[in-house]
């Protein structure tokens, strides 16, 4: 179960049986149910989750009530309101589970624990919060400059597993497209 | 002129004198013009930029011609084309001049060497990355969720200097509204 966040730390540093156990002391695995929220907004201080199996969302829901899709997430990825997470604020994003899941997660007060007793662990965690970053903003450039045809193919490009999984309402709010817009895309 | 640099690190972390000499030594001050190009499209391993004086952007011209603006950076904010600088790829993006501007600038190598010695400056960007990736990650909200006028009053409110030194087209095309929807927004 914990050796795919073991798999994919080491793809940046490497770890002694000892440091993983280390590593995996400051995460609480928890299972979830489809549909169930992992997060809600409003929540005090939420955690950050590495995702063992499964699929999950984040959403904003805005003043009119219409919900955004920010990301998705599956096995080997995290998930978080990362504003509030890192600024130990109240939760302003949603986070629920669309199949049903297992996920590793840890707290701010652990990570810095962790990162300040293992230098290593916060060289990985610059390099994920690194990519990360380019990743937001590709989305940026996305949204500003590209047609939803362009948006649904770069989409395909960069996750093809995620199509497969996820239902067509989904990838289209995603995309900021309509469902029907969606379907003359993936028929074409 | 280097001050400020080190009054942003001491925010986060403190340095000695000979620490502050030391991570100065790995930066390289340039003065540019305006319209003058920091970085162009197609630039090999561009660098990143502390902004000890001046006012630039960052922008995507895409297949059609258009110009996208993906960020401004003034007195004591960070510029580049993060994809290009972290992974040493080619440029994308293009940084200009909006103003006579002076840069202390890093390249990777310089940054990773550094990094590697200086675990205190290692936290320092990765806090700096992190502010990043939530700024980003507030607006990816606001060209999904928001309204014109909405965005308006949310630059107005993050970015009150801003506002005083930029041009008004400029404001328009980062918000991505015409110029006559930015008029009648700063006259009401």
């Amino acid at each position: 179960m914990e050796k795919i966040l073991r798999q994919q730390i080491e793809k940046i540093v490497k770890l002694t049986d000892e440091e993983f156990s280390f590593v995996l002391s400051h995460f609480t695995l928890r299972s979830f149910r489809k549909h169930q929220y992992v997060v809600q907004a409003g929540d005090a201080a939420p955690n950050d989750h590495f995702v063992v199996k499964g699929l999950l969302k984040s959403f904003y829901v805005d003043d009119a009530g219409k919900s955004h899709i920010l990301q998705f997430a599956m096995e080997d990825w995290w998930i978080s309101d990362p504003q509030a997470y890192h600024n130990k604020l109240a939760a302003t994003l949603n986070i629920d589970c669309i199949e049903d899941t297992q996920v590793l997660f840890i707290s701010i007060d652990n990570r810095e624990k962790l990162c300040a007793e293992m230098k290593k662990i916060e060289y990985f965690f610059m390099k994920k919060t690194t990519a990360g970053y380019i990743a937001l903003q590709r989305r940026i450039l996305s949204l500003m400059s590209q047609t939803a045809e362009e948006r649904y193919r770069q989409f395909i490009q960069f996750y093809p597993l995620l199509l497969q999984r996820l239902p067509k309402a989904l990838i289209a709010s995603y995309l900021g497209v309509s469902r029907e817009t969606l379907s003359r895309l993936s028929a074409s």
